[in-house]
């Protein structure tokens, strides 16, 4: 049965926000073994919600909408969806209220009257409550249809989606049928047609498992779709893939699945016990706030130094005021220094220095916008390399971040 | 008149590229006076191309496509056209293989022969050439609609869209027609329901402006769209109702439209000349890198330092260690303490100290998990105080990223 993608919000349709819940909720539905056939995205009026609602429901099994339940006026999601079903009734659903008044630490009296407006919701309606949010997750199935009504806020959204949505959209389309095993292996430091090139027997049409590539971040994903009658035949087909895409691609695979190179990095860091220690120039606190971002990374990560400046290069992270001036901020000689420097500071296993030019100005012909500088200092010794990166600033900072990642995750593996 | 977006391409319906040309597109064409109401995005389907085409002009003047024009079997959005055209012909259009040719610098005989299938276009359409890639940009006028084919990479779409297809618009579109002026006014600080409460009056139904809000990231915003017959209509009707809003959420008001908390706070310290620098805990680098996301930040931003550990926090910003034994190292004393010597270090203006507990782990009854202190020193004195924000770790960091940055920007203002 086919699934159909319906945003609503006039955010959307002025481009003031990019609407990245459908490409998000049509990977989740892929992995269920569900195809999205169709996308649409309409404002907060009334007539056009129901009408998006009456074709998706003339074309597809299932519908999943974003956005438009919030308290405001112009939330008409709810409204939208009783008209076209032809008339529901909306009832008041009191927990809506009390899930709200738990959530804020306030009593239920003392919620705003737009709250109230909330806690109406199509009749015989299923309710999920939303861990994340105010606005809870809506579940009405009707005429042979499933319906989800989820807020538009990505962490919402994906939150109820994965913990509500997903496991009936799993045993209302895959009950009986067959099973479905998804896997992904990630990879940085190749491009993806190098990538492609090297596993391109595994990627004929029509093969079981069906493989994919997809970029992100500079990250290289492999995901494989494997089908079989039964779990164990599934999984069959795709060991089988898997290790041979393993064998093409070993030294660039850093992780799979729900893995990133941060967590990936945190995972080793803490498995062996190692400390860590950052200075970071161009990248400007992103590389400390990627690795920061993985929960238990204080018993490793002792401290990170945003030297913007060079008197912070020098005060903070050691690095000689002379070498500054005869190599320049930006050179290998200064990111090794600044990685020395981090280290021996707090006496950390590994130091990380870098520093480079994210533009847009700041450039020169020999020294110009993404070029970036990488050190790593431990007991085995100090490296450096260096990387031009295309794109803007944001890209570049982005890149180099991703890039650090990798260089300390082989530097964690290695000593 | 109204448009409709359409993205055709089966990346989109699998989520593996997230549709950004909508959005731009929608901008573009809002910034032109002219309302896109819907997108749709479909696969390489040619039934499918064909229907979506069939709907949007039935409702729509206007219909920009992007995708599915390269040169492979499965870019079917030139036959879809035609077909929902009720059958228009293709024909052979030479310059399109000699722009190509001249692109790839080789005789148009070597071309191959699927290159020639993109030569291939509905009867009667204009051409624009491609500078940026190979796949022209097509424009048909048919029974009064405007319909424009661009190809599906941003860079591309965006190239041709500007060049050619907006100057279509213009004329066409916004001539005699309603002028739309679109605003923003962002606010940190107030609840999306208080927020509500307060300009309430403004957001009735089928007011000019019409006004809606949203919230991201903790800012929570008031968008305004006038419309009038001529741009002084709009824009007179525009500051009566901007005005009302500005004096009801003034003190919560922090810039409009392309501004952030972390752009507002750089133009306000780079245009008074103050320095900068930060010492965060929880926030793990993360308030930094919001701030150094800021072109030409460096002149004020003079370093960061991520004290995660207590030996980073005595020997990076100068905490005594007895302070942090006597009090905790997340309390208001050490987020003052970090504040101040931090600023001190390297002369900062003004020395900002975040330190509080993100999880999901380190809670405790008296200190639970999303209790932040914030301090914040410079020449007036120091100041602290607290937030406890709900949610996980990611959203515990971002809040506190947030809020700092407005504790910065009212800072910078004050001094």
């Amino acid at each position: 049965m086919d699934a159909e993608i319906l945003s609503i919000g006039e955010e959307l349709l002025l481009g003031e926000t990019v609407d990245t819940n459908s490409a998000w909720i049509a990977r989740m539905l892929s992995c269920a073994g569900v195809k999205a056939r169709h996308f649409q995205t309409v404002g907060d009026e009334l007539a056009e919600i129901k009408a998006a609602f009456r074709l998706a429901m003339s074309r597809s099994g299932l519908i999943v909408a974003t956005g438009g339940l919030g308290p405001t006026e112009d939330d008409l999601t709810r409204e939208g969806l009783c008209e076209a079903c032809g008339g529901i009734e909306m009832e008041y659903r009191p927990e809506v209220l009390r899930w709200m008044s738990e959530r804020v630490g306030r009593p239920m009296e003392s919620l705003a009257e737009c709250n109230k407006r909330q806690a109406m919701v199509p009749r015989g309606a299923a309710m999920f409550r939303n861990e994340w949010g105010t606005a809870p997750g809506i579940y009405l199935e009707r005429d042979g249809r499933h319906i989800f009504l989820l807020p538009g806020v990505p962490r919402e959204m994906r939150g109820l989606f994965e913990k509500y949505a997903l496991p009936i959209v799993r045993e209302k389309f895959a009950r009986g049928g067959e099973r479905i095993l998804v896997k992904e292996l990630h990879c940085f430091g190749i491009p993806e047609s190098d990538l492609n090139q090297r596993i391109c027997e595994c990627m004929r049409r029509g093969a079981n498992p069906d493989v994919g590539t997809r970029v992100a971040q500079g990250v290289c994903s492999v995901r494989m779709v494997a089908r079989g009658r039964t779990e164990q035949e599934a999984a069959e087909a795709m060991a089988q893939v898997e290790s041979r895409i393993r064998e093409a691609l070993s030294e660039y695979i850093f992780g799979e699945d729900s893995d990133t190179l941060a967590s990936v990095c945190a995972r080793i860091l803490l498995s062996k016990g190692l400390t860590v220690a950052i200075a970071e120039s161009c990248t400007g606190g992103l590389l400390c706030g990627a690795l920061t971002a993985i929960p238990g990374i204080s018993r490793s990560f002792l401290e990170g130094a945003v030297v913007y400046s060079n008197d912070a290069k020098i005060l903070r992270a050691g690095v000689p005021a002379g070498l500054i001036a005869e190599k320049g901020a930006v050179s290998a000689e200064v990111a090794a220094a600044m990685a020395e420097g981090i280290r021996k500071g707090l006496g950390a296993d590994i130091g990380i220095g870098v520093t480079g030019i994210a533009g847009p100005t700041g450039g020169t012909p020999e020294k110009p916008v993404g070029l970036v500088y990488f050190g790593c200092s431990s007991r085995i010794g100090t490296e450096t390399f260096h990387r031009r990166f295309p794109g803007e600033r944001d890209t570049i900072r982005e890149r180099s971040v991703q890039t650090a990642l990798d260089m300390l995750r082989r530097a964690a593996m290695r000593i």
